[in-house]
């Protein structure tokens, strides 16, 4: 059921998430599927280069968007995302921590060449439990409009 | 086991690899569990936004870069990633297409202060069966040296 249209978001608006904890088990599993890069499934390389292992950077992106993707952009009219920008893996995410995100609307922008769209862009930020950024990132996407914008 | 490190990255060094195809299952199994998302899980609203199913932006950026994770990078001293750049997904990418990664060795910087690693930028391009442009992207690597550099 969509229910959010471009002109549902408004500059400022902003969204706060808890994000399920991910297990060692899980971050181990996930890495062996998608990043079986050493300091997210090997735990002598992980206690050499980073005190354990740490969840992939792809895993923290996906558990840390999911909320506000399965909420606020599924009953959203979102015909695409043109992308992201300026992804920053801050600080290392490891076993147990319980994140937070916050997704605020940076902007909104009717499209001048297709009245029935326009593009709404996010900021991304999430903390751990001790309020420490591990995660910042843009991204944004195309919006169809309730109703179509009037001519200019 | 590690046999990559910062001096074996040089600027220029290129990476091609064939990315098995999205089944049409496979993309909105993946949405359902991190981006579920109209377009990439409801047949009726996907085919009236994008004339079908697409897969996820997410899910693209996972197999196209997998196989350099799971190769190259798996094993490199790789210490973790700062970020990304620049994610552009320009073309949807639709259950069955056989894309191709080329990753390119951008550029290589020694780190200033502390001379056991140093950062390593990778510029990303994927491409479907026609050539056209479906994601671009930048990432980086801070890889453990295998020799610490020389006091400049």
């Amino acid at each position: 059921m969509i229910t959010h249209f471009f002109e549902d978001f408004k500059t400022g608006d902003a969204y706060d998430f808890a994000i399920p904890a991910m297990s060692k088990p899980e971050i181990m599993a996930f890495a062996a599927a998608w990043d079986p890069q050493p300091i997210h499934v090997d735990e002598e390389i992980a206690e050499k280069f980073q005190g354990g292992i740490i969840a992939s950077g792809y895993h923290t992106l996906l558990v840390a968007l999911r909320p506000m993707l399965a909420t606020v952009m599924a009953k959203s009219a979102n015909i695409g995302g043109p992308g992201m920008e300026h992804i920053r893996w801050l600080y290392p995410v490891r076993p147990g921590e319980r994140l937070q995100t916050k997704v605020t609307v940076a902007n909104t922008h009717a499209s001048r060449s297709k009245p029935d769209r326009g593009l709404v862009s996010f900021d991304v930020e999430t903390v751990n439990e001790a309020g420490i950024k591990v995660m910042t990132l843009q991204f944004a996407a195309m919006i169809h409009r309730r109703e179509p914008a009037a001519p200019a």
